[in-house]
């Protein structure tokens, strides 16, 4: 039987994409969680100096989308074809650079100059990218690719709930699609027990 | 038989790794290359603001790794399980990381932070990832991956020469593998072709 031990911050993040696809798949997994002051010391001995990791059977995974995706296929989240893969990866690399977007502004900026940022993310950047997002789920039955429930739909859900922590307003919500896709992956049975066992993180 | 158009600046940067598996493919393909005034024309009529597009028989793909992926599969360029994607996928979104690096450095700050940001670039960023992907290349035969030529070789070569550009300085010649890799990619016949007619441009 495969282990595997998820080292991550103790936030959703995009640790939370990795923990609710094992949840799915139905993979126990250990889901440690570092605290600030002792990545100085794990930093040095990760793949690339940075989190989350996967340790399967004691290889070290990292990066979270590829971790992600190879998951996925093997819980039957992948796609069906070279062309449904592309479609998945492209609302995949779309996630990223929304994920970079709110790392850059939720942990390089200083106080004053987020607060002189926030308007701009909640007004127009975040905006932006999920009026996007809300009309391809809209077109697709109610999931990004293919009327179907991939990797990509844990990706986005799971790291969703780290953008309005970050931007302080439940963001999201104004979507239509994006929240009635979020509810519908929450209300899958593995994952509303996860929901209601993990702990509580504010971003 | 299928058409290919490519969108993107007049550099090499994340575009070069899509023309390259073109190439290596034998794809024909329009090689598009827009000015910076006319991006605020085109911005809002790409899927999610960024260049580069690939147009596919009247279809827009957009997200440089996505569309990589794609045609190295399509190519005999992808790995041979889930596992050599996951291995193959690793270095992608690393050299992502890398990229993320370098476009902040490049576009997003002024002259002066971008002259106070140089050494700590040149001096530890880019050599702490250079020196993890050259360890690998020696382990893996002279490639990414399991001894082999995948889409992830190009990626990677492709976008060396803008790190390069960005940074004013051949650092990738000092790594003795990346270096040899580099190399032996730019002397496969189609790729010598390639280089030898595509417009010659700093980064």
């Amino acid at each position: 039987m495969n282990t595997y031990k998820l080292t991550y911050f103790n936030l959703k993040g995009i640790g939370e994409p990795i923990r609710m696809i094992l949840t799915y798949a139905g993979k126990d997994f250990d889901d440690i969680r570092i605290e600030r002051e002792h990545w100085v010391q794990l930093k040095p001995k990760t793949p690339f100096g940075k989190l989350p990791t996967l340790e399967m059977n004691g290889k070290v995974l990292h990066q979270s989308v590829a971790i992600c995706r190879y998951l996925g296929e093997e819980a039957g989240l992948g796609g069906n074809s070279n062309w449904e893969n592309l479609e998945i990866d492209m609302i995949a690399e779309t996630v990223t650079d929304i994920k970079n977007i709110m790392s850059h502004f939720y942990r390089q900026l200083d106080d004053e100059s987020r607060e002189k940022k926030r308007p701009e993310l909640l007004n127009e950047t975040i905006p932006f990218y999920l009026e996007r997002l809300d009309n391809i789920i809209k077109n697709n039955g109610g999931y990004f690719v293919n009327n179907k429930l991939t990797w990509v739909d844990f990706y986005f859900a799971g790291f969703s709930e780290t953008i309005e922590g970050m931007l302080g307003e439940k963001i999201c919500e104004k979507y239509s699609n994006i929240s009635q896709h979020r509810k519908k992956l929450y209300n899958i049975p593995e994952i509303q027990n996860w929901i209601s066992k993990r702990p509580s993180t504010m971003i």
